[in-house]
């Protein structure tokens, strides 16, 4: 237990931001700050290097390119940059695609062009007319704009760009933010305000949002964007809507972003008129392919349709006896014409089988593989559940090789503390990312399945399911800025190391000061593990309070279907807790390759991370470090409050290097985490105590309330829900 | 008819904003722009006669001011402005309230401080120890504050300060917002977003915005705030809400403002567990005496409740069989011992009479006229109808001189166009407070009623309906912050002139150039006129689309209360249009003064601007231009059109005088404005076409679409509905 110790009053906070009032707004600029370069030698070499910027082209593209130069070199040079008209002078930084470039610089990138992809980007020190220049090119102007912002980031955390090659291309394809936003701008799950999509005042007023934010995601490589909720609202799809869609397509195609919407399958019967949305009638067939005739006149980059079908009450082809390949294929013939594709996704349990949740994607959807048609592909959750603190990876990774699978991941923080939880989610995501399927040998990890290496599938896509509202930061808290971030880069790169991404994140948006950086990267990336200390330890998953999923809620019991209810995840009773899904059991294990099934079948092998997600073991069971897995699971709740407390001793020395508003955002966020890891911690354990039957022990608080007290807590208007 | 011609496409639009993209903020500063002085002359008479600020106290509300100054000063002169020990030096704005004045300095101001009240302020130039110094003083800390934004304000207005003596003091007691702000955010009537109150992070999280709302109030002498909807919630009542309220009050209070909640007449039966909240019931009597003890011992300066009972189907007194005073009374004696007062709202109409709503507040409430407590305030909105482009003012002012009233306007434009129209609403506030009741003679305007001069009431207030949201601009429109400011002020001093307030809006908002301020006035001015010519011209009301209120619907006849239907208002047939509320008719005009009621009642003498709401008149009626009255209709919805035309074609001369992102802002508004002042022109005349059965006359622009189209729109996500 650290000797930390919270001395928070609301007072004392409210008198030091009285001298705070400043209208600051640094919240709204996210990782795009731009700030003068602190250290002399790094901003002299970039002076040396940077006299002006030539802009080869004049598309809207590189327009944008050259704007955005013209802001981040002007901030971090902190002088005013000339554009020049031709690259006469010396140690210019020109930007063009590989079209606009002369015989002798196109002879310079010629070995570099052939290995990148349509977005992938060159920056290159070369000589031309023997002038040095720092050249920025791609094949496409969007190639070109993501180099740009590669650059500038390379200044926002002073690396040297004396000598560079820097040579990258996008791994994956179908890089996409997943909004669960409704037309009435409520947002499910969305815990950052509203929908930043004002239909009400669209097609004719651009919200300079919108902008804004199509430029932080081409800054990371983001190209598409699906703008609707899963749980869909045919509306969306009439002409009323399908022009301030447009509105919102035209604003992202200059940045490369593709718009996408969510189809609700009864939409023909909705808006069409018709009498049944069965996939196999060719009258809905029909109205499907003119409605994306309709679509794509308008929109001609349109993305393509995400669907969730016969999943928790959304209609699908099974409403007519149909299955997931006859309602995704129909889909996919009405946009092939235009290239559009099909997201369709594997989120579905079933009712009427109460055995396992965990194993029915997996059953419902890996017999179908191979039939889908090519412009389809299946987007499958993390994890067999629902994007709980941590889950092993979905069994579907690497088990339907004709099939591209696309991941899903959850930037917004359903699970984990909506936006007052300090929680860095790309260590999650590269701890499932890393995991070994094993389908074809060792090393044959989910991002293999991803970017489509391991089977070779041409369309590969990653998904963030949005975390942005109209929070004035964006995200709600400061550091959520950084899941967004980091969903970015994965995606471009679902190889890369979160700690390295954390590092860029924290030198963009606060300070490139190593005393500011080392501390804060290690308490970011050290969060995840603390989240899941103080809610779900040891396996634990699904005992969040229900419907808002706000606070602890092991008790709940009372719902209509048994596997909503958080007893049925637990499964705690006198002898002990945890759901047996080995063989002797659920027999979900066997979902996995052999190997991996033998690893977690096996309560020896099987990683304590996972213990209770996999056996239902009893309160005496020793775990590895000699505790008996009752006091094991009390120590890490308490372990969990502890890390909270040093994240808050951490965070409370860094003001001089972060502006006082963040600062102070993110120590009230931080008091607020410590409060409510506190209350997950004494919520769970005195209620698993009542089947342990043990006392706390030695090192774990006594709880400040009663059981009693932490059940009868009501959020009727907790947001997202 | 104007020569302009919109020259719009969208496309043209996104390219002009392209260069845009600088994270530019100025939209959320409002007034509080602070911008370097632009004129030198001005420029040099502030620098030679401010070296300094010298604060006399510390509390929270002085380091306020001491904060606001240096902001405000390091602004508009654009140099760092030092705070002084002391008052040895000259030229200094020495600022402090009446207490922390020397003797010398204190019978230098002795005059004008006996002739201020609490709240009032002194801007004195002053010579102390022989030195010229700049004396900010009042009774209190929070006139100090005051002061000083009134000082910045003429700094910011380009106004002399070489020899001041400005003395100033509010004439109205409670100068209030009403936010109909739910507890999920959602703003009945809000059209800027959603609410800024994140319940759900309150009490622990203090949002930036708070402070800053605050600021903006108290710059403008707003003093007080109801949070939350009237109609409301019985929740906010509850310990877990109390204790959220407390966190604003804490931040409010230092900035002059109270806090005030909206009570749920019920709400001792849905959160008190009683079976009754009959007010003559002793346990309901004690359960709101309790209540009101639980939150004064929180929040000791809770300013008390607003009520909106039996109206529109919210609970009241009369479910019991009493009456207003019986409830309003309970609940004033609930909060009299803290000294609270109870604001009871006037906005009653029944559903079983269907004669003429706009006599039954009246009818309603007159009787009572001295039996209410002396903490009671009684709320009347300033027509009998609701917040039309224009009404006369309503007939319950000056018609209870043993009560005091309460003016509420409404700056949320639920009728007028949402966020998307501008119309400057001080315009019709004045038109309101300068309208003459004659209830003792000639010159008994409605301002004296508010004010409370004219039955000289201690109590005295006047309420803004906000129009306030989470957009990152406040108010949705940049120019519907004009309506936020414009009401202060006139809360402030209900006898000023609507122009003198635009003028100093648009100078401390955007600049000071005569060229950009004297047309852009103008168009202001201008602009609520134009908004009841494109709406409602010639009396006609209530005539918009049902439930959301967005774009005309003078045709909806199916709602299930008759009052409640457009028809019910127009009654337009075969013979003519309007309602008759002369002695022919409903009688309503009998609810005024003898004076009043002859003039409207007479329809030769009633004004045109008031005749279909007093008369129904025959289409071949002469006006006073010598037109018929369907040629009139017609041309005045033409009119409508034309000036907002006009206001487009000003704007788009002003791209020099404003920053380019709220220059695009007001034009792509101004654009939707005028396609939308065609839709209410069309779509009112060719339903009013039927039953005149004459052809628009020359110089009406024919009809785009047809009835039928126009009847067909639905709106089902509108805001604030």
């Amino acid at each position: 237990m650290t000797k930390f110790i919270i001395r928070f009053s609301l007072y004392q906070l409210i008198l030091f931001l009285l001298p705070l009032v400043i209208w600051g707004q640094s919240d709204y600029k996210l990782w795009l700050q731009y700030n003068k370069v602190q250290n002399k030698n790094i901003l002299s070499e970039y002076n040396s290097n940077i006299k002006g910027i030539v802009a080869l082209g004049n598309s809207e593209t590189i327009q944008i390119a050259t704007k955005e130069l013209e802001i981040g070199l002007s901030g971090l040079l902190g002088k005013q940059i000339t554009i020049q008209e031709n690259s006469k002078g010396q140690s210019l930084v020109i930007f063009g695609s590989e079209s606009s470039l002369n015989k002798d610089v196109l002879e310079q990138v010629k070995k570099e062009l052939s290995t990148i992809n349509n977005e992938g980007f060159i920056i290159k020190s070369i000589v031309s007319d023997g002038k040095k220049q720092l050249l920025i090119t791609a094949k496409t102007d969007i190639g070109v704009l993501y180099g740009v912002y590669n650059f500038l980031r390379l200044l926002q955390t002073d690396k040297s760009i004396a000598n560079l090659n820097f040579v990258d291309s996008p791994k994956i394809n179908i890089r996409i933010l997943n909004h669960w936003d409704n037309l009435d701008r409520t947002v499910e799950r969305g815990y950052a305000g509203f929908s930043l999509w004002n239909w009400h005042k669209l097609p004719d007023f651009i919200d300079e949002r919108y902008i804004d934010y199509a430029r932080a995601n081409a800054s990371i490589g983001i190209n598409g964007t699906v703008l609707t909720n899963v749980n869909a609202n045919a509306l969306i799809l009439t002409p009323q809507y399908i022009e301030k869609v447009e509105a919102l397509a035209k604003v992202f195609r200059t940045y490369g972003i593709k718009v996408y919407l969510t189809a609700r399958f009864s939409a023909p019967i909705e808006i069409g008129g018709l009498k049944t949305a069965d996939p196999l009638d060719p009258t809905v067939q029909n109205w499907w392919k003119e409605k994306a005739k309709e679509i794509y006149t308008r929109i001609p980059d349109f993305g393509g349709f995400l669907v969730k079908a016969n999943s928790e009450g959304q209609p699908g082809p099974q409403n007519y006896g149909r299955n997931h390949v006859d309602g995704a294929n129909m889909l996919a013939d009405a946009v092939a014409p235009y290239g559009g594709i099909v997201m369709w996704r594997a989120f579905v349990y079933s009712e009427h089988d109460p055995s396992d949740r965990a194993k029915q994607a997996y059953e419902e959807f890996v017999p179908y593989d191979g039939q889908f048609r090519d412009n389809v592909i299946i987007q499958v959750k993390n994890g067999a559940i629902d994007f709980q603190p941590r889950e092993p990876f979905h069994p579907m990774f690497g088990a339907m090789p004709k099939t591209p699978l696309m991941m899903e991941f959850q930037i917004t923080q359903e699970y984990l503390g909506f936006s007052t939880h300090l929680v860095y989610l790309p260590k999650l995501f590269q701890e499932v990312l890393e995991s070994d399927t094993y389908r074809k040998g060792k090393g044959s990890t989910v991002a293999k399945v991803i970017d489509g290496s391991f089977d070779n599938h041409k369309i590969t896509g990653i998904v963030g399911v949005s975390n942005i509202g109209n929070d004035i930061n964006w995200t709600g808290h400061p550091f959520a800025q950084a899941n967004w971030y980091g969903f970015g880069r994965l995606a471009w790169n679902p190889y890369l190391d979160s700690g390295a991404i954390a590092d860029d994140w924290l030198r963009m948006t606060f300070s490139n000061n190593i005393n500011f950086v080392i501390p804060v990267k290690e308490m970011m990336l050290k969060s995840r593990e603390t989240v899941v200390n103080y809610m779900t330890p040891l396996g634990l998953h699904h005992i969040m309070d229900t419907g808002h999923h706000y606070g602890p809620g092991p008790w709940v019991s009372n719902l209509s279907r048994p596997e909503w209810n958080p007893v049925y995840y637990h499964k705690a009773d006198k002898d002990g807790i945890g759901f047996n899904r080995s063989k002797t059991g659920s027999n979900a294990t066997a979902k996995y390759a052999p190997e991996v099934a033998q690893l977690f079948d096996n309560i020896g092998t099987c990683p304590e991370q996972y213990l209770l997600w996999f056996h239902h073991v009893s309160w005496d069971y020793k775990l590895k470090n000699g505790k008996t897995l009752w006091d094991g699971i009390a120590l890490k709740y308490q372990q969990g409050v502890d890390e909270v407390g040093t994240m808050n001793a951490t965070w409370d020395t860094m003001g001089n290097y972060v502006d006082e508003q963040r600062f102070k955002e993110v120590q009230m966020l931080l008091r607020i985490q410590y409060k409510e890891a506190k209350w997950w911690r004494d919520a769970c354990l005195l209620y698993f105590q009542q089947y342990s039957g043990k006392e706390l022990p030695e090192g774990v608080e006594k709880p400040t309330q009663t059981l009693d007290y932490f059940e009868s807590l009501k959020f009727p208007f907790a947001p997202g829900n």
